[in-house]
């Protein structure tokens, strides 16, 4: 019981050495990536760099204890961090400080969500952000997030959270670039990008091996943040116009109670439950592959709880909402981290950087960190995704192209609920009308194949309708409406024959439907006969009126009807299409 | 072509004398039904009475050349005339005139919204009420309005769009009650129940035949109608309080243009969706049930045309939202309608009556009209539907006690939309896990069955999962972490393979799921194989990454499937649980 809430006991029982020393070396290397990242994600959550900081260090414990992963590595991530500045841009407020107050409450609400989430065991319902909408979703995100950040390379001012309000203010605004803070940002994109594409082949050709190679490379960020930092303050570009990131405080984020203040927990409400399933869906995704990799298992349910303590310890820390990164987790598991405790380490990492590491960034130039913003979030967008989805299926293309088009016009919150809502139209539309065929005696078989296919024999007087699906309220209407129009077209037909073999479900909506046709072919003079209903089905379809007043009968096989109607002599042969 | 878009083109050409004898005393006993249903769904609707008449002209000539039911009878009728009364409540309108206004762009909206599903063929969407909620909104409609018309039976003002409000108010009010009103009202209540229950067996037993002594029963509140009125004239009810329908302005409606007043418009947009939707579900199962008794057919998309076209021409003659009506289509039916000639018949008569009868109801009670819409309406009330959906299916009555209760406290819009949504997560959670089942060989045999009913030959290298539905979005990642489980359970497997035989889908979800788990049983050395994907399946995951990058093999029987990996010797026997 108690190991099923604290996943950390099962591991905590064989913690040795030498786990301990994988753990360590990977918190190093994960901590070193994680500091720049967390100071640029907070930048693009609209909120102080520091905040960064305070969301890298509680929420990592919290999910040591409670999340089921080994090696995910929680923290702020990029899409979270837009979601979190659309979402209380929404409320335009004034102050930093009441933007602040906003961004605790969401982590706060949206924590809450999760846990609840998690107790009620509902991470089910994550399922239905299906695959489309989330890959389009992000692709429009990753465009949206490199957007906002060419202001910074620029040194100009812009805002939107849309594409379109985004790049017309940049239009209007290009004209007053500031030169050397477009220096520093080009530079430092340019190096980034170098560093991802060559470094690790460069290091190879040098003699390193592959997985240090790797490590190192992942690291340049932090290469670029030193340089740009150093030659800031060497050569005095804040006082020619490149914004820093200035003072940070320094020493350990001081707990908070998040602001109970209910009009804006209700306004923020929606926003959090997207943020958390968004979260939610692709944390369990990074987890579940790694965990694959080594043959272990994670708990989807478990995890609501875990990513929900996180946020729970972001708030109230003074952090904004984070979830499971995809690129930190993999690094933290290609160095090696074997528990969650490479977590602990990497927090107590993240906190000794905020007691001594704060007045070392106060030159660091704002452009460098929308350079690793973008060359982080470019790798987001996926149009390979977007052509294979076109090549496979047409209607998945729809719901993905929507997403993205909604989320690049209209912002990221629309953009998900109308891909969801759409996705499902369009599943239920497309299951609205259940695969069926009429069928014939495959010639001195016991098998019955589709009249359309194969030359068969038939019965002018027997009609049989094979349903290749379950039956319910989005499909239940379909068949009353095929039914009506065989038995219109098929004026002699005396007995039509439902046959069932692949129906799971019949519900309450379907039956109702039965019914009606049962009625029907009664007032039309036919008899209404089942046949392979399968036991389950049958076993709720017992004591229902339908079969109470069915006309005709239910049979086991289809071979015991077509002998009991037509007997046993052959039929009329058909001529398939 | 022409005959696509004018169904009436069909019956028209073979019109005679005979039909239109048939047709016209059909019409003559609808007409009689119809004048005090329209007034009275009028003044339930909170309009004026003789609007009502309006409504109940022009929108059946016009289901009569666009419609496809031979019999259906449109007009106002009880569920839409409350949903109107709700919608329009919701903007707080200070007068009648402003009042009769919204109704008509309500109308016309809903007629627009109509014809537009119907030109892009969204019948299909109609399908997505399911029978337990649309049943339960029925229900409690029916209760709702039953309770606002109480009001007029005890002579008291009340007002409120839910059974709470509405109660809360006649119990304010009860002291206030009208003893005159209250012996009208509980008179032709009574008389009313006693033409509904016993008429037609005391007829019958007089002698008449049960066809005529059914439709003289069917005329009873006219009867009731007049008594009333004659009672109130000649003995000046009117001046002790008895609330009459008073001046109603004679002669035919005056054709009106909806105003076009776009704020109005976006607000009644979903009050008209959800009018538009409930009203063609109702509507179009009434005229599937009457056109099967004589094996005729309907076309629900051309049907939304129809209505779309009654609820236009309604608007223009300044009447309100309409629908065909259950009551009224089975009296027609039975009188022997043959044609929708009888509809047009119909309207002229209600259109004689507008010009002639008018002064004569002056003094009619509106205690009578409320006593006939509760008679008319507690036979919506459908308990047996509730235990039988309780019996049949706990998922879909949690659906319907859901609507019942949402409409009940909260009115009819947000009801309906709750019980649509609930009972559309309901399905999707119900199947978000696949059924599937681990499969053994039958020994000796080419068939596989489920390793836990069976005991049936395995190889502990070799793990068979068949999956019975097809894959999508809903249930993709319980396939990814059912199949994850399993192998982490399984620590000796080599080779998995998915048997699809009852797969009649692979959504880009799904496949991007297949890839996953491709992936990670690389990852943990397992081979993926599939067997007995179905044609139409199998010819998109052709050029898919997945077919491309898979570690196994597709194999078109599960028998060649184990043939070949397993061998043919016989393999461990399973232990059934």
């Amino acid at each position: 019981m108690l190991r099923r809430f604290l996943p950390c006991m099962e591991w905590l029982s064989s913690y040795d050495k030498h786990v301990l020393t994988s753990d360590a070396v990977a918190a190093v290397i994960v901590t070193i990536m994680l500091i720049p990242q967390s100071l640029a994600y907070a930048l693009l959550a609209g909120l102080p760099a520091e905040v960064g900081l305070y969301a890298s260090i509680l929420p990592l414990l919290a999910y040591a204890i409670f999340g089921t992963s080994r090696t995910l590595a929680v923290g702020p991530v990029a899409v979270v961090s837009l979601m979190t500045a659309a979402a209380i841009g929404n409320l335009n407020l004034g102050s930093t400080s009441e933007y602040l107050a906003a961004a605790i409450v969401l982590a706060f609400v949206s924590g809450l969500i999760l846990i609840a989430m998690g107790i009620f065991r509902l991470g089910i319902f994550a399922n239905f952000l299906s695959h489309p909408v989330i890959s389009g979703f992000i692709t429009a995100s990753g465009l949206i997030i490199a957007a906002s950040q060419l202001k910074h390379i620029l040194g100009v001012q812009a805002s939107g959270h849309n594409l379109y309000e985004l790049l017309l203010e940049l239009g209007h605004e290009i004209a007053h670039t500031n030169m050397p803070t477009l220096v520093i940002g080009v530079s430092a994109l340019a190096f980034l990008v170098w560093v991802r594409k060559q470094l690790k082949p460069q290091l190879i050709k040098l003699g390193m091996a592959p997985r240090p190679a790797d490590l190192v490379a992942k690291a340049g960020p932090v290469l670029a943040v030193v340089a740009t930092t150093l030659a800031t303050y060497a050569l005095g570009l804040d006082q020619q116009g490149v914004k820093i990131v200035g003072e940070v405080p320094s020493g350990l984020p001081s707990l908070v109670v998040p602001a109970f203040d209910l009009p804006m927990w209700k306004e923020l409400f929606v926003s959090a439950l997207l943020i958390s399933i968004v979260g939610f869906v692709e944390s369990v995704s990074v987890a579940q592959t790694l965990a694959a990799k080594r043959r272990q298992r994670i708990t989807p349910n478990q995890e609501l709880i875990g990513l929900g303590a996180s946020n729970v310890a972001s708030a109230v820390s003074g952090g904004f909402p984070v979830t499971g990164g995809f690129s930190r987790s993999v690094v933290n598991f290609d160095a090696g981290a074997e528990t969650p405790a490479a977590g602990v380490f990497t927090a107590v990492g993240i906190a000794l950087a905020t007691l001594f590491l704060t007045p070392l960034i106060h030159f660091l130039p704002k452009a460098t960190l929308a350079a690793t913003i973008i060359v982080a979030v470019l790798s987001l967008v996926d149009t390979k995704s977007i052509v294979e989805t076109w090549r496979y299926s047409r209607s998945d293309f729809v719901s993905m192209a929507a997403t993205i088009i909604i989320t690049l016009l209209f912002g990221v919150e629309l953009g998900i609920v109308a891909g969801v809502g759409l996705s499902l139209l369009l599943f239920l539309h497309r299951t609205s009308s259940p695969h069926s065929a009429i069928v014939g005696r495959v010639p001195g078989k016991e098998h019955f194949r589709n009249i359309e296919r194969f030359a068969v024999e038939i019965d002018r007087e027997i009609l049989t309708l094979r349903v290749d699906e379950s039956l319910y309220f989005a499909n239940a209407r379909y068949l009353e409406d095929r039914v009506h129009d065989l038995i219109s077209q098929h004026r002699q037909v005396k007995h039509f024959i439902l046959m069932c073999p692949a129906v799971n479900l019949i519900d309450a909506s379907a039956l109702e439907s039965l019914e009606a046709i049962n009625l029907r072919l009664k007032d039309s003079g036919v008899c209404f006969h089942f046949s392979e209903i399968k036991g389950p089905v049958m076993d709720r379809l017992k004591h229902t009126h339908l079969m109470h007043d069915l006309t005709g009968q239910v049979f086991l096989s289809q071979y015991d009807a077509w002998r009991t109607l037509h007997g046993e002599g052959p039929g009329e042969i058909s001529t398939p299409k």
